[in-house]
């Protein structure tokens, strides 16, 4: 499985859709790390250009990874271990071709957005279980700027279910999609 | 669908394994609650015995159902509607039976723990969809304390991948498996 993960701070809406760059939120590093952990993420990446935001989510890193939160707690060390702060959606990119020596798959996810070359669940798995090299960006705020959604190879199917109600946390989101994606549970019990 | 969560406090085990009644996460309430509004659970418990925990959780509901919250983020509102606060899982299943007029059945859920009674994902989904009335138990801090465990009528089956690392936030437990029993995309795309 080569699936990285970017989760973006910049650009995004906000509620008057406007692009912003949003905070970091802490609960998002932990839930995030340790999802990507369970799922074999191969690296979360945390996009922001704002200094004093990547400046506490290194703080929050290293807290875990070297700090007293690494004895105190070392599974999740081995989760965090797994963030890297980016400026851009490019230097992200950029990273994941210097590891893997190869352009990734972008796939763009948005709760709303309606796109054409639309991914759907069974085909994405497919492709992870293919071991397509794919960079995964989730939006914060009121979802990722219309730059990232056009720059993406796919855009991911929204979560849908019978109800038209979809206000999910980036959180329980990126669960849901990395259980679909990575769970292997699909048709099996 | 007549499915029902509690999210416990108490009794749960901290990291020594002791019985213990943890902190409401504010986080947890939001999460929890815009969930169970995407797939349609009918309402969300939140059990504590503590009296200052159930006046932050009563402030926290407030403020989004009925004050500056409310107009502000309407879809917050419709969430957090779906949350009542109960002193114990008795009242909560009493809470249950006021409404539909019959016991429901328990199930509660473990990273860890094995049991004999355990409910596969499958099963569950189809208990979901028959209509059954299911009380769904999640634990937080280190998890369910043992006699909720013994009490439930069944064990769901721990999230598993083919890795060994196992230690999801309770935010996002609570996703992957409500995708997994009410999601209704099993087998489709």
């Amino acid at each position: 499985m080569r699936l990285y993960v970017g989760l973006v701070h910049y650009p995004v809406y906000n509620k008057n859709r406007e692009l912003i760059a949003s905070a970091i939120t802490t609960f998002d590093l932990h839930d995030l790390a340790r999802l990507a952990k369970t799922y074999g993420v191969k690296r979360l990446f945390v996009i922001t250009p704002l200094e004093d935001q990547q400046d506490l989510a290194d703080r929050v890193i290293r807290h875990w990874t070297t700090g007293f939160g690494a004895t105190y707690n070392p599974n999740r060390k081995e989760a965090l271990e797994l963030i890297k702060v980016c400026s851009t959606i490019g230097d992200c990119i950029g990273e994941v071709q210097g590891i893997e020596k190869e352009r990734p798959v972008i796939v763009s996810t948005d709760a709303s957005v309606k796109r054409p070359e639309i991914l759907g669940y069974s085909q994405a798995e497919a492709m992870v279980r293919a071991d397509k090299l794919i960079l995964l960006l989730l939006g914060t705020a009121w979802g990722l700027g219309e730059e990232v959604i056009e720059r993406a190879d796919y855009f991911l199917d929204p979560i849908k279910t019978d109800r038209d109600y979809n206000h999910l946390s980036v959180r329980s989101a990126a669960a849901i999609i990395l259980d679909r994606l990575a769970g292997g549970h699909r048709g099996g019990s």
